[in-house]
């Protein structure tokens, strides 16, 4: 076999695509060669920790989103790989939800045994990619920055694993322009500590708003106020915290509010979400798609319809993530080789985004959406040899997880949950997490 | 004529680009068409301010590194345009070192004038550049954000002039990643207001370090720290401004230094200058040179020697900016419409660029090197028809400025010069700069 395979990235996805074909390989299967391209210098993607903002040393805009003391914020007995479970990695069963270090090493341990790392070049960029319809094949231009050195290649499919939360979506409200404070996005807060005295102001009402928000009241931030568009978040919020309606402009340090109310705050952290960015591809490649399970234009949620030789991984909204983006590694592996037929009418293709994407629209119901997605792993994975696993015990964390959160928004992380892979339950973690402030992976693993 | 030129960048550069061929055409010459890609949703360049940082509304890096409450840090008459006094703008000779919203005004008057706005494709990044030498032409893919397409055009020549002070250089210390202040380059510095109260160090010994701490200074920072590599600024600076040695590491908010002192501090702002940023151009056509008065490869300092059809505005170290930017575009202009010859033997280009680089090397003094590049300006005038002006003259205001930054660097900017222009001199402000907390356009044209 002579093709050649592009990864954009070496995070979560473009790993789980690295340990998808080093899996066909050690299996006997003759794969293609793989060039897998990553801006940073090392693996993980986001869990990748840099203390840098803005643009990284190269001047490229920093990839990462992650922030010191981050935790899991879902249980992660709803990501476990199948076929590399947190035993097998830490030689015991962890508790619920680790912190960002022992992610990390857990992603790193499966491509570490996988022996993949010599398949990526670190530190290069990619700048453009081009689809020649007369060969049929890609041309992929890419800036190597430790040679400062840009270079062609070819290459028969190429596969975008470049992440979702990388490039931040950042509203304008009036008065943004002479706030005396500071103002930044979720994807550049870094530390809680910083905050620590403050009156913090946090635009959103979902994932960032409610874990920096948390973080910050961890670690002592004077009161939190969150504001939402269209609902609250709705939890039972410490003393200090207050959730308030639609924003309206900033003078000076006070925040106005639709309600009529003011706040003085010192800073404002935008967590407005994340938005699909893809600088490297030109208008018959590029993705435009919202923010949702059924994403647009794509086959199996990962083939583009309009040229299914280019493959897009982790898209999607997300409940699933390391686990689904293993189901469609495997799936584009074996698209690429073959073992799978991608059909060859676009109709075909585009109508199984229809059905998708009605499916998603016929229910408002979080449960139903966390099934839907979990519907669509088990697709993928009844087409490939990922070791199928009881996806519908991950469904099951998720329930917990979210009553879980209902009951204690800062306790909820000291919950346990048991193993779908290997049927273990998980220990309590030693330490609340409210209490816990050392993150590190030699605390946490200290059960 | 049938040529097309693009221009990249509308900042000060690329404006008196646009400036340069709208003169000729309003003097009856047939000029190219003038296509300038601007990133930016306005021109101005970096004195175009946005409260943004990090990436813009676009996910592309933010262009500015502009800050409020800037003042010019050097006298206006050290910068005046040849063609547009002042005088002529304001109607009225105004004090030597005009705010940001002043000198944008400026700047922007003169291209109103011209007319040439629409000239100017706003929103819009410029993704590649690539050069075909069977056509002798160039290809220049363009991504207009505001209607998300991905473009291509050909062009006859290109002008970089995508700025100089935009693409942060930032260093990694021992620490950074644990530090739990905040840590920021002067690139994404806002508002010195935001470190109200606080103890500040600042890395570096250069214009940055010295205009943003005088900034933390005047809006009411507790402590002003600078460090620097190789020799202090050794400015008269106030008593709670200390310089010092070589920095070493931090440890949690304590900074060490190599003198064996520390100092607690709760915010790293990074002068560490900023580099050349050409993510748009291959190996072939990216400019690649120290910052210096004479830069590498480029003829008469723009004119690219291994590809002159491709030129390059202010790319050099700067004491002169606008009036030389106008210097640097009347002559390409003149290169491009084929008034100036440029040599077909590009030993010729080289051994000039060597005569430069060897002529700035002879002396390591600063009289010598504003000299240096008052030289080069005149030099450039003198083959254009750019309106011919006393340079000298602006030497000797940027010598008087070193002498006034030397008597009292908190204020300096309460002295007045002379124009070259007008031959009038400039009104003393009402308001010595360490108390004028209000930089807005309309208090600082009150004289």
């Amino acid at each position: 076999m002579t093709k050649r395979v592009a990864v954009i990235g070496a995070g979560p996805s473009g790993l789980a695509q690295l340990r998808a074909f080093q899996s066909a390989a050690q299996k006997g299967a003759e794969i293609p060669e793989i060039v897998c391209f990553e801006k940073q210098s090392n693996w993980g993607g986001l869990w990748n920790y840099t203390w840098r903002t803005g643009v990284d040393e190269n001047g490229e805009p920093v990839h990462g989103s992650m922030y010191r003391y981050l935790w899991s914020n879902g249980p992660k007995e709803g990501l476990e790989f199948a076929d590399y479970s947190f035993e097998e990695h830490f030689g015991k069963q962890i508790a619920s939800y680790p912190p960002r270090a022992v992610l990390f090493d857990y992603i790193e341990g499966r491509v570490l045994k996988a022996n993949v790392r010599d398949w990526i070049r670190f530190s290069t960029v990619v700048r453009w990619v081009e689809y020649d319809a007369d060969k049929g094949d890609f041309e992929v231009t890419v800036h190597d920055m430790k040679s400062d050195t840009v270079t062609r290649e070819r290459f028969d499919n190429v596969i975008v694993a470049s992440g979702h939360f990388s490039s931040p979506n950042v509203p304008e409200y009036p008065g943004f322009d002479r706030f005396n404070g500071r103002i930044v996005h979720a994807h550049d807060f870094r530390d809680a500590r910083e905050f620590e005295g403050k009156d913090v102001l946090l635009m959103g009402s979902s994932y960032s708003a409610e874990d920096i928000g948390s973080q910050c009241w961890k670690y002592g931030a004077n009161s939190i106020t969150t504001c939402y568009r269209s609902a609250p978040m709705g939890f039972d919020w410490p003393d200090n915290w207050e959730e308030k309606g639609g924003f309206e402009r900033v003078e000076g340090k006070t925040a106005y509010f639709k309600d009529g109310t003011t706040k003085d705050i010192d800073a404002i952290i935008l967590c407005t979400g994340y938005r699909h960015y893809f600088p490297f591809l030109p208008d018959d490649l590029r993705l435009k798609t919202a923010n949702r399970l059924a994403t647009a234009d794509l086959y199996k949620g990962v083939a583009y319809v309009h040229n299914p030789k280019l493959f897009y991984l982790g898209m999607q909204d997300q409940w699933f993530t390391f686990n689904m983006f293993d189901a469609q590694a495997w799936w584009v592996r074996d698209a690429i080789m073959g073992r799978i037929e991608i059909p060859a009418d676009k109709q075909v293709l585009m109508a199984d985004v229809a059905e998708r994407e009605a499916r998603e629209e016929a229910s408002d119901d979080t449960k139903y959406a966390i099934k839907y997605q979990a519907d669509y792993i088990k697709e993928l994975v009844a087409e490939t040899d990922y070791p199928s696993f009881n996806v519908d015990g991950a469904c099951e964390a998720f329930f917990e997880w979210k009553k879980h959160k209902s009951e204690n928004i800062m306790g909820f992380r000291n919950n346990s949950y048991t193993s779908v892979i290997t049927g273990t339950e998980a220990p309590v973690h030693h330490t609340p997490w409210k209490d816990a402030l050392d993150d590190s992976l030699e605390v946490y693993l200290q059960n």
